[in-house]
């Protein structure tokens, strides 16, 4: 599998996670085996579309057997590295900031924020189980932390220079709050939460 | 068109805003035309996902000569009815929701906030251009103001039920930032802000 790994698409890896809590949502519902066909109705793709998504991977399924459903779960959780803890820090510690702390489903899929970072530390933070420091303390505090993803919550025009931060840190993966495309060296992976495509979908539904 | 609206899979109407925004680059990289190939490749998908998206729609292309881009955002933009301003609302004025109120973004792209909700109102909100009301408000507010989209910022215990009351005061559509999957009656459109996707496709690059 791993001689593979350097060519797939990062769409491909971005939509494994979907693929990875529909399966899990089957397996609930106690089924053995799933089709492409119906992997494809569920997620409104094509059977052609998984099944080229799963080939880069090698082989997940018999043709005509359809899938088994916790052999593909449990390939695609190793892919995605889900069966680990990682440790990860928050910047900015603004309103966006403290709702993300607070927010335990980071957590519970094994993404512990173990630090926190802003310019000034806000007096109102209440003692928490995570590292609380000035943004000059984020290389030397990262490294000890052992963390690898970082998770920006400062405005929009403090994004790039935190984010270069990180990067200058060693942090490989940034998940971004802020409403900006940052600059990036390639080999840093990086996800913007972005509300706007949410809303634009849903737009299409209000003047029925 | 309409003739084929009720048909129209979700997913496929969630793909669109994907689409806009490409085609939105394209043009400002003064791009005339594009094949379905070369948006496949943008978007890593199939040529013939983009071919089968867009024939929900009708015709957007002729055989062979790809798309042209000025018409097929036009298209797009009043599929989505992105040419109009909608009026929402935040319920939830903790962290989360003063951090979504404070967010120029959604003005930027026509989704203008014209109303807060909470149980109770914070004392150190500051005094915006807009309306913030007890929850017990929040169906005449709606009503009132014309409010069309309700964005939850509530936690994930509390979304429900405020989802519950948005959906009594006449919102048709839902912007979630709570970690829950709501139940929703057939004609309401919801969208889950949900970091968790984007954290697991991220992981995949850390091992290497």
């Amino acid at each position: 599998m791993n001689e593979h790994e350097h060519e797939i698409p990062e769409i491909v890896i971005i939509r494994l996670p979907l693929y990875v809590r529909t399966l899990s949502e089957l397996k609930l519902l106690n089924q053995i085996t799933v089709s492409s066909q119906h992997l494809g109705n569920l997620l409104q793709t094509t059977p052609a579309q998984i099944r080229k998504d799963f080939s880069h991977f090698g082989k997940f399924g018999k043709q005509g057997r359809g899938y088994n459903i916790d052999y593909l779960l449990d390939e695609l959780r190793q892919i995605l590295n889900l069966n680990q803890k990682w440790n990860t820090c928050v910047v900015g510690i603004g309103n966006l900031g403290q709702a993300v702390i607070n927010y335990h489903g980071f957590e519970n899929e094994g993404y512990i924020i173990k630090a926190a970072f802003d310019i000034s530390i806000p007096s109102n933070i209440a003692n928490k189980d995570i590292v609380i420091k000035p943004i000059s303390e984020m290389k030397s505090t990262i490294k000890k932390l052992n963390i690898k993803i970082g998770i920006v919550t400062v405005p929009a025009p403090d994004a790039q220079g935190v984010i270069d931060r990180l990067v200058e840190s060693g942090i490989k993966a940034i998940l971004n709050y802020a409403p900006m495309k940052p600059v990036l060296p390639k080999a840093i992976v990086c996800r913007n939460i972005d509300p706007i495509l949410s809303l634009q979908s849903m737009s299409y539904y209000l003047n029925k």
